[in-house]
């Protein structure tokens, strides 16, 4: 038995998200498809985490464990062949026996996209979220830095979460500014459901002036989530990379 | 009666080009449609150029004659409201009466989006041409300045061309690198049917050392469309700007 690592890119418009649903075009059944073609019988691979309908990738990890020698390069450019073109193979490095993409990640970084202009670019659509409005980025940093550390994050969270226990460590909570272009980076150890479109719709809340910063810490207190804002929409959203 | 100009954005992905066709979803149709509503009766618009099936645009300018006083502001807001995501009016503004965006239009810079690396990121692949070779960028140059000037273009222009004059005169024949991201820049008062694409598509044959940089002037010469390069994709391919 053999493990590989794949390092994967795409674009999750077309996807009811990551995980195989029966009847659904997902990115792991489009992988698995592909796989399967080329190593010759059914494959399951591990992603470090399911993303939502709708919500891109730009470094996500999954691991495939096969009893084939199929050389790992070509497995990938045969792979990238039978793909749709939303979905890449960037990465296929053989990894240590047993290597699990979902129990070894030790830290995930997503940003989220926002388009803080009138008119939003035809070309960036699909990977923004819009938030026309008047913001200001020192209130969003302001608000940014109470969400780092270690926190119960219940109130962020939307109902539908599978997860038995709410405490997250985050490690990076950051805002970058290209222009009309705002990235929020946030890193964490794990993410509950929606969690980080939670937070930006609610640092969003913030930068617009219609909460205060200090005010993330009492929705974090009140582990209540319709103390939050909104969460936007899952096309802003990136998975960025998987630590491990 | 009175005159605006639009300046437009769009994403031709899922349009048959700017002109209105039957039946088919074009971008002349879906702007002509959102303002007939707006108005309250029939619109047509007067673009500055047609652009093909899958050809995107940054700065198209279109006009309109219309006898409603209608403010130009609120009618930018009411259109985008209106139009698909993938269309865009950036400005409306008053423009002198009968001013035409086609027959007054001096000059046109067009630009060219070819991904040279092994793997065209998904978010990218909708807005290149892939070029997955090794290139020389010098090369390129060398046969881009050849396209500089006035000259019959016969040689780049595809049958289905309806120009009953070939002489063009291109002032600029640019390649800007960003990375792995290669951008053909060309203006020119007029263009032939497919001539960015063709003069694209055989400077990629030059820079792929396949042919010698001189051999642009021979193609010219010809005026023979087979001595050429092939016409790359349309995807790749922004109408940047219009100078009147």
């Amino acid at each position: 038995m053999r493990t590989l690592r794949l390092t994967l890119q795409y674009d999750g418009t077309r996807y009811a998200g990551w995980q195989v649903q029966p009847g659904l075009a997902t990115v792991q059944g489009k992988i698995e498809e592909a796989l399967a073609r080329i190593l010759g019988g059914p494959v399951g691979i591990v992603g470090s985490g399911r993303t939502d309908a709708g919500v891109h990738a730009r470094g996500q990890v999954a691991s495939l464990r096969t009893e084939s020698a199929f050389p790992a390069e070509t497995l990938r450019r045969a792979a990238n062949a039978l793909l749709p073109w939303d979905i890449r193979v960037l990465e296929a490095d053989e990894a240590p026996v047993g290597f699990d993409a979902r129990a070894r990640a030790r830290s995930k970084e997503y940003r989220y996209q926002l388009w803080t202009g009138d008119i939003v670019p035809p070309f960036l659509y699909p990977f923004v979220g819009a938030a026309p409005f008047r913001l200001d980025a020192e209130r969003f940093r302001e608000g940014a830095r109470e969400i780092l550390g270690r926190h119960d994050f219940s109130a962020f969270a939307s109902t539908g979460s599978t997860a038995s226990e709410p405490l997250r460590a985050v490690s990076l909570s950051e805002l970058d500014i290209e222009g009309d272009l705002w990235v929020y980076r946030i890193a964490a150890n794990g993410f509950l459901y929606k969690m980080v479109r939670s937070i930006t719709g609610t640092l969003v809340e913030v930068a617009r002036g219609r909460w205060e910063p200090e005010r993330i810490a009492a929705i974090l207190a009140s582990r209540n989530r319709a103390e939050a804002g909104p969460a936007l929409p899952a096309k802003g959203l990136f998975l960025q990379s998987v630590d491990y």
